[in-house]
């Protein structure tokens, strides 16, 4: 009985395979987003799994850190991206979370203040992060960058 | 039999009475936050109950909403900053667990690349919340900024 | 010691005045729908919680039910849509849910390929429902009319 | 020992097959519903494990994409439906929930009126997903048709 | 400032007067059944909080169990069937919970068997409950008969 | 090193054999009750591998559906009832559930009236499953008769 | 409008009356069992709720106690022995939590070696607990009796 | 590359392991604790996984069981006590389970009124398990026998 | 009809008693610790509400604290010390646990290789606090000291 | 179709392979740690996964303990802290957090007593762990030594 073809790797391991060329290699993910030409959180956040990428993006990935013509495809599979792209028990992202926990209902607030009824887009979105040199010790700075979304009425 | 006192408001209620008179008086939080001489987004999350009130930063906001002086002692207790805070999911709030769900791995690996292992804090943290206008829809750029911690080996 | 003004009703409590007077007074949504001058959709989502009303759309409301001048008062405040606006336990709500569980993944497919890597508005959203009559037993047409919203590349 | 012959793929398996095939060949849903006969979105169902096919229309849709006998026949096992059919916190899948969340009382309560005590069926159930043109950003409408079942009283 | 009229009671505190009622009056289940004119099972469940009832029936209990009218106006309210309706955890209610977890595979393959793909209606549905004397212990005999829904295609 | 002996296949694996022969050879749980002489209720269940079976009642399964030898020593393995024996949110099995969830407390109530404080016993407990025609749409009778165990006091 | 006789206590109030009249008595348990004419252990579940309480032990109970008549009705009323009649969370009780993870796959062992496929009773049960004097400390000795039930099979 | 010696088995695969040769042997729980020189209750949970072995214990299982030396060494890694170690949804394992729920408050009475504010350890102890005949049906009897703890002031 | 003396505070209450005398009188915990004659860590955990305090104890705190005489007579109350005792998503409790998460296989493969199987005891304990000054800030410096508990064989 | 070069190991594998080299050779973490040049706390911690080692301590690890070349890579990858790094179930595990339980509250009074508002540090934070002789039995004491942050206000 023959066997089905099915793709060999999903994106979960074409995100591994990166991980591991990229260490290998000494390739930062600035190289790597002046491939694919685009920012490097965009990037980033692309080649962990979370945004499409076109054959095109994949296979400049592909050049860069010298990957199988099987993790380029998996590259420009669909993204993953519910609750198993993170652990949110992770140290780092925990605060991330708790950064939620703690600010959320000042955003909500603020946002009402400002722009009336209606969310912050997570899909029209953008995300930056910059190193900020502090002389007690140098900070992350982490923007949110989304279109405010009106509710709807009818 | 006689009654102890127990103090007759907590923060919760106290953020409460707080919204309401604001409302009634159309303050905006930038003048509360000119009477407590922080800046808004501090200020806003100190008066929902998540930060620590001197009694007179709390005696300015009673004096700007015309407060009752159990509101203005409520205001001083300590912070509530537990789950309980917030309401996760509040579709504005959701948008920001999603942020953190779709793009925590993107942070934490960019943060390893640049600062090497540990943290972004959420406590040695300033949040600011600005509106970027934009010919397509304006846009909430929330900046989260936290100083780096890195584990202590010992 | 005196006692700070607390608004005397929120919208859950307003919400529930809204329905013993409906039923008291034996009107229709379609009714208030009118007096508010929205959809019967949104008028019914509102009135239970869930969208923002005007003082004036609030009052129309007040008129038509005879409502006291504090649950008026309560239905212009802000929505309260989390979690606990519904019981997804309850039969009817649960079909819903079970029809997310079973078709969610057809709709993402069928997304994807018409309109590429985005999302369906639930914010830019509009929510319709018809008695459809059929002689084997009459249906229940509710239509779901959201944005496709584009995940942004930067 | 010899081994238990045991079916070589499940009905996962064989949509992961079908996923794959339809992607390699630019197969679109439209086709493979006029092979099986029904609409594009009961086959995008079904062909995703969460309908019955008969041995005819698992044959049809083989030959379209050039299945292996193998997936055929797994095509024919029972449909899956449990919750594991679905990530709902997949970001477009969650914006369906939270409609459910936002809009699930307004729909039982309209309900109620119009029909009485019962529900929304979500087996005697169709689906049916629309591309609305709109010079503000094109639209998708869903549209959930189901039998209204009026409790039984005995 | 005047108070809305808010219904005195809610289905549960009118469940909650109706057991008292029938303990203090040593009325039986069968006899409130009687004066409802319906099985006893449903005018149990009814009386419970599960069932619609009609101003006529409520009055009628209200007779036999000597109910203030707000009791009987609150019986008249909609029923409540969510998960707070039961404890699951308790004893005899937690044989019933593990009955489907061991049963209902063996439940699904039959109907799947006999009928096809489609479910056993909880809507169109009755329960009888029956004491069968045995001599090694009396049993206890619950029957469940719902409607064969067939799933739709379309 | 040598390798210890371990059983080739658990009960679940056995109940996909038997599940993926009886499809093949087209064979009813009728026969293979028969075979093992107990009901076909019983027998369903008991070879999903909810039930004991003895090595003969095994043997007498393995004749009709000409199962390996390896299938039928698991058959006899210890029964396996935990909560992943079903899967609730299955369709069909939630409405069971959802049954317990709206008649568990008139079930407990009916009991208790009728046996005083006790519980309908799930291990001395038989299921029964009958297709009851009707022209309005046949149904499904399931019968679940246990026996009443009343509350031991010391 | 006049307002629906009420039971005054539920089982749990009347727990904690009993509690407290014990502690200002300096009642112990054992004497309250003698008045009840049970054991320690049975008449220390029933009087904290778990168990049904005849008028006459309920009223020998609150001769020795001198409790309130409606403290005396409000222990007839039905036991609740659901989740919430005990915080699993509690060091004493966790440590009994802990005991069945981990002897519980011990005890299953050997009841079906000795006894065959089946369960011990927690209706036909008995508690008895006892203090063990021991050099190196005295020890609890907590015995379990409950009835083996076989699995029907049929 | 060359692989790095992993110990071939884990405990949970032991004790798989030591099932399937006790079954194959008909060798019961008394002869491995003689073998063992523990108590029947000790014996069987630490065969399970849940107590350490010395070399000589597993040693002398291996030789009445005939396990393979993989299997003995794998007798001697640490134990594993977590929740994993039991499924509490067994229907055995739950009524356990439900006895600390419904008599866990009454031990924790009793407890405190014997011995004072304290536990009972789930470490210093011993279970024992016995069958006790009886003409309605012979019963279990479970005896969990810890050493009572005292909290410490300091 | 006459009520039941019911105690009027509970031990959360209490604990809200003496926090706000404390921060009235502005008393130090040492000062309290000094009164009950015992260190500062276990008074305050016995005035949270989680140890025993005894009649002397409870009124040397009243006495310091100027307290009702109901309060100190619920300081006298069996401790409460379940999960609710703590809100662990508290930003600084929830590092304790992270502190658990990341360093508890640590402290448990320690603990093995010392001392072999057992456990560290949470009722023998002692809990200490102190502050380390140091140039780059301040520490915290918590001692957890638990007597270790071997597991019981028999 | 060649296949991507994948890491071998991750960091919980090479903590296995660690765990069983350490075993067969005999070797104390203290040795370890003599080689690694830190701690025995932060060794160990470092070897099951969840700190950063650089290749000189790999290697040295790799030295003493004889492991393969693969090991002493994953030893290098990036920790894994999340909450699959420990189960909170096991017993001794479970006692640091029933710590947190009991004593959380009382570290946070006396925290911000001491300190002010803030959190003790989980990142710039040291491990100690140590024997404490005792003639009635010996006792473990656990330091954690937390660097003070004080929230930051802006």
């Amino acid at each position: 009985m023959s066997v089905t073809p099915i793709p060999p790797l999903d994106r979960k391991q074409a995100a591994h395979a990166v991980l591991a060329a990229k260490q290998r290699l000494s390739v930062r993910w600035e190289a790597l987003a002046k491939a694919v030409g685009r920012s490097v959180e965009w990037t980033t956040s692309a080649l962990l799994g979370q945004q499409t990428l076109t054959p095109e993006q994949a296979g400049a990935v592909g050049s860069v850190l010298d990957l199988d013509q099987a993790v380029v495809e998996a590259l420009t599979l669909p993204p993953v991206r519910g609750a198993e792209a993170v652990d949110t028990t992770d140290p780092l992202v925990y605060r991330l979370t708790e950064v939620v926990q703690v600010y959320g209902a000042t955003i909500s607030e603020l946002v009402r203040e400002e722009f009336g009824d209606g969310i912050v887009s997570a899909i029209d979105f953008e995300l930056d992060l910059e190193r900020v040199p502090d002389p007690k010790g140098d900070r992350v700075k982490i923007t949110l960058n989304g279109k405010f979304l009106p509710y709807r009425a009818w």
